[in-house]
């Protein structure tokens, strides 16, 4: 099933996952960090998945199955049983509100509470849960998921097998006004709508705002934890992972295949290259060629971050020695 | 209409807006920021607005409309469109929650799933979107449009002409809480409430708590951009702007006109001036005199910032220097 | 009743709570925090409550009442008014959902458009507000307050004497994702839940999400902000208080008694002691033994801190005077 060769007792049997470190003799576990490699020699577990390179330093008690990835053979593993156990929603619950005209596929859910606005369209097996918003002509493709309360405001299009978590506002006005001459601010309309293409996913309440004209998109495989700002007309390439508490100014480009850490900000009207490493809470002020690896605040190239970290350290000492020199 | 002056075919029409680089022949567009001035030698728009004093350099295949203010314009313009775009619901839907006593204005819309507590006030004209909370007793002023999702606790008081966004929560508890003799927390009862004043926007997912007594107070004007964190007792100055994902912490005063990133952090129980301006992600540890324009963490003036950021690159260069002084 | 002395007219009576700058001679205050005391000397309060050892150095008008810890009584006088004030919602709104199967204690209320899941356990007391969402399996302790809007997924499990405050999201699958050859991404199922203890209150639109496997762990007594991101596998310590927008990334493990300011950022798989304190905006890369006191970026203990902020703002200086010695 796994396509891994057994080493140890082939018998074992195992009914549940665990942590390497937290497993009992019932459990099936995987050992994929080098950092984790010595609870192996202490772990309880029935049947550990290695990688068909580990070459054991003292006795395992476990059975090893030897795969050649064993988080992502893990992971799959984890998904039969998510697919057994997860129970799988269909119908439609009342009270729901489903305006006028709109067609729901017949292996559609949609949730109590969930309101479904005029001249929307929902795509095959789409599963609406209990309070999300779908407002007025907006479009949601082939078997995504909206889980509850999320809302997605008029006009925006949600691509096929998406996932959009709880609380997650997708089309709400991007932040735009015009100041006026006694000093108050003027709201600037946003015309524009959110466009979200196939296999994205969105954290819990992350906000992604509508552009003011145009669209605000979010390309295919995107995937953005919890508590993300994508402000309006920013763009995200496609296979780019942001972590949580990240925001991104109005009008930034951040291109394919980036590794984003949590609570960074982008400035506005940017443009971040494809294959960019940023670490967590940097500052981006500017735009950032390809293959870029930043950090900081504002960020600089991982390696002048991390002796900067250290000259700053020894600052003090510094000092002295110029005090030192400047007595002699 | 707009009181601009022609330069080029007056018979240029147009039928939607777009940005200068993305711009067809249909499109109406603008010129605002000289940073993208030279978009207009290559525009394929219909038709540019740009501001009286505007001298090109190049020939210019577009129809200049010359005004005052380009931006300002096209966001009358839009607006207008907006207006005709936008569904503008009325009447209630069902079902909706409407406790009992509670009067609803003709014009009003309290969309399905809405509820609204007891003694709750409504003004004329109010919509109040599907799955939005109004709690007991809240007040909400003529005009104010509250979104999808967006909860307001008991007793607050929203002005006029307010946006409050999808998933803003405002009124929430206080995060106050006395420690007591065995390391676990007490808490204090958080019995004030929340005014916020006509002409204010509150963003998706923001946050505004209550007061412990009195009043957390954002003033008129103020605009809030998405999951901003506003504590309990703060107060906001009329006009004031901040942007994504800033917190600010108990019982701190921001005065008015300010300009504020995002992600900044403010302590508590300081107060900031008028017509400070804030780079984003700073830390505010302190007061801030009126006019303030401060950077970095812990926040300094801005030309010291810069400054310090270029020293502190240079550091292993002086590191260096200095090493070498000692050598002689 | 709260067990103090009087000093000054023992007949002046209060009918409500303000702040020492704020208050009315119809108003009982308190002073704790010495920052305030020259207050005392121009507040109009009736009733100032003090401690014990208070010596004024100036006459005070106020009539003063002297105990062990003000703001302590403070609270408890205030808890006893807003129990009188705050409207006790109990039974069954119409139109909610309640899956069949789920039993209702008499004594609890469930708000219009609540959802409660099959499967779901209700304690004692608990208060479903409006629009709440307890998906399938979960579990509410007795007492327990879900406030309008919260969602909790299926499977997880609440405490006793909780409160959840508004948009605060529950249970949403980790943010875990294998990248395959193609460089998109593959989603690791989120199999595991969420156990929050008894006595922990968690504020609005925080998201605390569901282990990979296992569970994330939220111990007895934690109080969260707002806004908050607790990812999977985190387990934050008995009695531990975190300010508002700090992020916690997988599997890091915070420990008890801890206080952490705001916007703090954790790495993740780190190990953070009990009786840590750590300044806001700081960013903790690796573990912190128990009693740290760090601040920063990245953080360090609190005093090299301050001191590094000196140093970097007289690093114009130092330069100089290098410079100086280099032409000497």
């Amino acid at each position: 099933m796994v396509g891994g060769t057994v080493q140890g007792n082939p018998d074992t049997a195992v009914s549940t996952f665990a942590k390497i470190e937290e497993a009992g003799p019932d459990a099936l576990t995987f050992l994929a960090n080098p950092k984790y490699t010595h609870y192996i020699y202490e772990t309880h577990a029935g049947i550990v998945l290695v990688s068909n390179d580990f070459a054991p330093e003292h006795p395992v008690s476990a059975t090893l199955i030897r795969v050649a990835d064993p988080y992502e053979t893990l992971s799959r593993l984890m998904e039969l049983v998510a697919q057994a156990l997860t129970p799988v929603p269909t119908g439609i619950e009342q009270p729901s509100f489903i305006a006028e005209g709109v067609e729901v596929p017949e292996d559609a859910y949609i949730g109590a509470f969930a309101y479904i606005g005029q001249g929307a369209r929902l795509g095959r097996g789409v599963k609406i849960h209990p309070q999300a918003y779908v407002g007025p002509g907006v479009t949601i493709g082939e078997g995504t998921i909206i889980y509850p309360g999320a809302k997605i405001y008029h006009g925006c299009r949600i691509g096929r097998n998406c996932i959009i978590h709880a609380g997650a506002v997708i089309g709400a006005d991007g932040f735009g006004f015009a100041p006026t001459a006694d000093g108050s601010y003027h709201k600037i309309p946003q015309i524009g709508i959110v466009e979200i293409a196939d296999d994205v996913e969105i954290g819990a309440n992350t906000t992604v705002d509508r552009a003011t004209m145009g669209a605000t998109r979010i390309a295919r495989g995107v995937k953005l934890d919890n508590l993300i700002q994508a402000a309006h007309n920013t763009e995200i390439g496609a296979d780019t992972v942001i972590a949580a508490q990240t925001g991104i100014a109005g009008s930034t480009k951040v291109g394919a295949n980036c590794m984003i850490g949590g609570q960074v900000g982008f400035a506005g009207h940017i443009r971040v290259g494809d294959r960019v490493m940023i670490g967590a809470q940097s500052g981006i002020p500017g735009n950032l060629p390809d293959g870029s690896r930043v950090m900081g605040y504002p960020a600089v190239p991982e390696r002048d971050f991390k002796r900067q970290s250290v000259y700053i350290k020894h600052l003090a000492e510094l000092f002295d020695r110029v005090s030192k020199l400047e007595k002699k």
